[in-house]
C-alpha cells in the first residue's frame, strides 16, 4: 500500500525463548548468605540444606497416658487373666526418671514424659485397674515398643530437614526451632532498582495538569518486588532525556542487583531507554520485543554482568512483564524456583470466546466467579494495555499459548489468581 | 469392660458448628483503621473503600503515533483518494497542546499526547504520507473517538476502585497511585500473643536434656501471625504453674487483640489452662473439644471481650487447629475473608485409601506430584500429630470432612497445599 510505514519491532522472540535465551547468557549468580535469627526468617530462601544436629525427640517418650512396663510382664494378659504388677514411681514430663522399672514393675507415666530405662512400652491407663496402694491389674498385653514416641522418631540427627532454595513457611521455621536452631544461613535479598521514565509522568499527590499522567508503575513494581522478598530502590521519575535517564540507570547499577525501568523501551523516537543501556556496558540488551500482548516492547538487558530489564511504561503490560520476565530472575538470585506462579491456580470454563493471533502469547484478564458448576472466567472488556483498573477489576490471567488463535466460550483453561478468592 | 475409664471429652462439637457458635458468641469487631503511606500498604487490608476524586487519564490522550484531525475532514479518505490537510504543529507528550486544529488541519501526535482542542480523532501514520514541508496526505478516514483513549476511560471520578475488606496486591497499590492518593486508611494490623505451656519445653539453643523438647509452636504460631498481616508478641513459655499461666495471658490480654496459648488444653491432670482462662473472666470457654483429628483439645473463649484461643500442643494439631479456628478469627478484626485457604488449591487423586471415623473431621498430610496423569496426593505415613517433620515433608493438606469414612484409592480430592509447588 503506496505511503505506508512499517514501524515496530522487525523481529520478535517467543516470550518462553526469549527468557531461555537471556537466563543463558546473563548467567545469574545466586546471592551471598547471611545468616539471620529464625525469627525473621519467614519468606525468606535457605542458602544451605539444613541438617538437624539432634534427634527430635531427644528421648524415649511415652505417646500416652498410663504406665510404663516391660512388655514381657503383660505377655497374655486380658480382663479374664488380669496381670498383677507392683507402681513404683512416677515419670514427669520434663523430668529425668529417677527410677528404673524391673520385672513385674510399673511406673506411672503421662503422654510426653520420658520412658524410664527398663521399660519399653507403656499400657494405657483404660486398660489398667488401681487394687492397692500401689497395684494395679493389667488388661491387656503390650510388646516393644507400643505407645512409645521412640527417639529420632521425629527427626534423626543428621536428617537433612530443608533444603537449600526452600522458601521458609511457618511450619519450617518451626522445624528449625525443633532442631535447636536459632540462626539460619538465608540467601541476603536482592536490591531492585526501579525507574520510571516519561516526560507525562508525576508523583501522587501531584497537580495534575493536561497532558500529565501520574506514575503508576514505580509503585506496583515496588510492591512487587517486595512480595518476592526483594529490597526494592525507587529511582524516582526520569524524563525522556539521556543524560537523566542515563545517570540514574548507572546509580542503579552501582548500588542495586537488579534495575527495572519502565517507558520508553519501543521503537519510537521517545525511546531512549535501549539506546541509553546498550551505551552503559556490555553485552546490554540481549532480547528485544517479545511476541507477547500486552508486554511486547520489553527487553531483557545485562550492564556489567548486572541485569537491566526495560519494561513497558503501559501499567498492565509491565506488570506480565514482570511477572513473566522478572520473576524468574529474582528467582535465579535466590537460588530457588517460584513455580509459574505463586498464586493460586483454578481451572474455569471460559464465558466467551477470545480471540488471539498466532505467534502471539495472550493474557487476557478475567473475573472468576464460582457456580453450581465449577469455576467461570469471564474475560474483561477493555481497549488497551493501558488501563490499570482491567487488573483491578479483573481477578485472574488466563494464557492463550503462541500455537493457538484463541480460547473458546466453554473451553476449561487454567487461571492464575491475581488475588485470593474471597469465598 | 471391666476396669475401663473413660477420659478425654464428653461432648465434642463439629469443627464448622464449633467456629460458628464461637463468632457469634464473640462478636468480634473490626480493629480501628489507621492512615498508612501507599508504599507500606502492600499485604494490608482496606478500611473502606476507596473512590477515585479525578478521572484517569485526565484529558483525552492519543491511543497511537499520528495525526489529529477533525474526523469530518477525512470522510471518504483512501489511498486511491488521499485527502490533503495542512500540519500545524506537534502535541507533545506532558504537554498542553499550544494550538487547536482547524478545518483541513493536522497536528502531529505522540501516543498518550494530549488531543488538541477540535481534533476528535487521531489517523496512525502508516495511513499517511509527508508530500511538502507542512503537508500531509492521508488514506484512511476516522470516526469520533477514533484511537483516542478517552478521559476517565480507565477510572471515572467518583467512581469506586477498591472495596472495604481488600486485601491490597500490588496492582491496588498501582491504582492507588494513579488515582492520585499518597495516603490510603487500613484497618490497623491485630496484635496477637503468643505463649507455650509445658514443663518439657525449652528454648531452641539450650541444652536439650532427657525429658525436654524445644518448643516449636511459638515459632510457627508468630510466623503464621505475621503471614496473616498480624503483629505477634511473644509471651514466652510458661511451666505448668496456675500462677505462672495466669499472668503470662492476663500480659497478653493487656497489651494485645487476641491470646493464642498452646499446651495443657486438654482434660488431663496438667492441663491447667482451661481453668485459669475461665477464672480470668467471662464468659470464659465457649467451646472445648472439637471433633477434628488432629486438634481435639482446641478450646475458644472469650475474657473482657478479646478472644483466647487454646490450641493443642503437638505442633501439627496446632498448626491446623490455628488455620481452622484463628485464621477466620483473624480476618474478622481485619474486616475481610481470607478465603478458605491463602494457599493454592490443586485436584489431585488420591495414591491410597485413607480411613476416617464418621464424625470426625480428619486432616491428612499428602506430598503432591504431577505425573502425566495429573497431579496425585500421597499421604504422609506418620504416627502422630507430634510429628512436625510430617508438615515439612507434606506439601498439602487434604480434608476428610465428618460424614466421609475416608477417602478411596484414586478418589479425586482437594489438596491445600502447604507451599507453593517448585515446578
Amino acid at each position: 500500500m503506496k505511503g505506508v510505514k512499517m514501524r515496530g519491532f522487525i523481529e520478535q522472540t517467543m516470550a518462553e525463548d526469549a527468557l531461555r535465551k537471556y537466563l543463558k547468557e546473563a548467567d545469574i549468580k545466586v546471592l551471598q548468605p547471611e545468616e539471620i535469627q529464625i525469627t525473621d526468617a519467614l519468606g525468606r530462601t535457605l542458602a544451605e540444606d539444613v541438617k538437624a544436629e539432634m534427634d527430635v525427640p531427644r528421648f524415649d517418650r511415652s505417646a500416652m497416658d498410663g504406665y510404663a512396663v516391660k512388655s514381657d510382664d503383660t505377655f497374655g494378659a486380658s480382663t479374664t487373666n488380669p496381670i498383677v504388677i507392683d507402681v513404683i514411681g512416677t515419670s514427669k514430663i520434663g523430668h529425668v526418671p529417677s527410677i528404673g522399672v524391673g520385672r513385674l514393675q510399673a511406673v506411672r507415666i503421662s503422654t510426653g514424659a520420658p520412658l524410664p530405662k527398663g521399660a519399653d512400652s507403656v499400657v494405657m491407663l483404660e486398660y489398667t485397674e488401681m487394687i492397692g496402694e500401689d497395684k494395679i491389674e493389667i488388661y491387656r498385653p503390650t510388646t516393644p515398643g507400643y505407645n512409645v514416641s521412640q527417639r529420632g522418631e521425629d527427626v534423626k540427627r543428621g536428617e537433612r530437614v530443608l533444603r537449600k532454595g526452600t522458601i521458609l513457611q511457618p511450619q519450617d521455621i518451626g522445624i528449625l526451632a525443633a532442631i535447636g536452631m536459632v540462626r539460619v544461613k538465608v540467601v541476603r535479598r536482592p536490591r531492585v532498582a526501579i525507574l520510571s521514565t516519561g516526560n507525562e509522568l508525576i508523583e501522587p499527590g501531584e497537580k495534575v495538569d493536561i497532558g500529565k499522567t501520574v506514575d503508576a508503575n514505580r509503585f506496583v513494581l515496588t510492591s512487587s518486588v517486595k512480595d518476592l522478598g526483594g529490597e526494592p530502590l525507587d529511582l524516582g521519575i526520569s524524563r525522556d532525556e539521556v543524560e537523566e535517564i542515563r545517570s540514574k540507570i548507572s546509580k542503579g547499577l552501582m548500588t542495586t542487583d537488579l534495575v527495572l525501568v519502565s517507558g520508553g523501551t519501543s521503537v519510537g523516537e521517545g525511546d531512549l531507554v535501549p539506546e541509553v543501556v546498550n551505551s552503559l556496558g556490555k553485552p546490554g540488551i540481549i532480547v528485544h520485543g517479545i511476541s507477547m500482548r500486552p508486554g511486547k516492547p520489553t527487553a531483557l538487558a545485562t550492564v556489567g554482568g548486572k541485569p537491566v530489564i526495560l519494561l513497558p511504561g503501559h501499567p498492565v503490560a509491565a506488570m506480565i512483564a514482570f511477572s513473566t520476565f522478572v520473576k524468574p530472575i529474582i528467582a535465579r538470585m535466590l537460588g530457588t524456583t517460584i513455580g509459574k506462579t505463586r498464586g493460586q491456580v483454578i481451572r474455569a470454563r471460559m464465558t466467551r470466546r477470545v480471540p488471539s493471533s498466532p505467534g502471539i502469547r495472550d493474557f487476557v484478564r478475567v473475573i472468576l466467579e464460582k457456580t453450581d458448576m465449577g469455576y467461570v472466567a469471564e474475560p474483561v472488556r477493555t481497549k488497551g494495555a493501558g488501563i490499570i483498573s482491567s487488573m483491578v477489576r479483573a481477578n485472574g490471567l488466563v494464557v492463550i499459548p503462541e500455537e493457538r488463535e484463541g480460547v473458546e466460550e466453554g473451553e476449561e483453561v487454567e487461571v492464575t489468581l491475581l488475588r485470593t478468592l474471597m469465598e
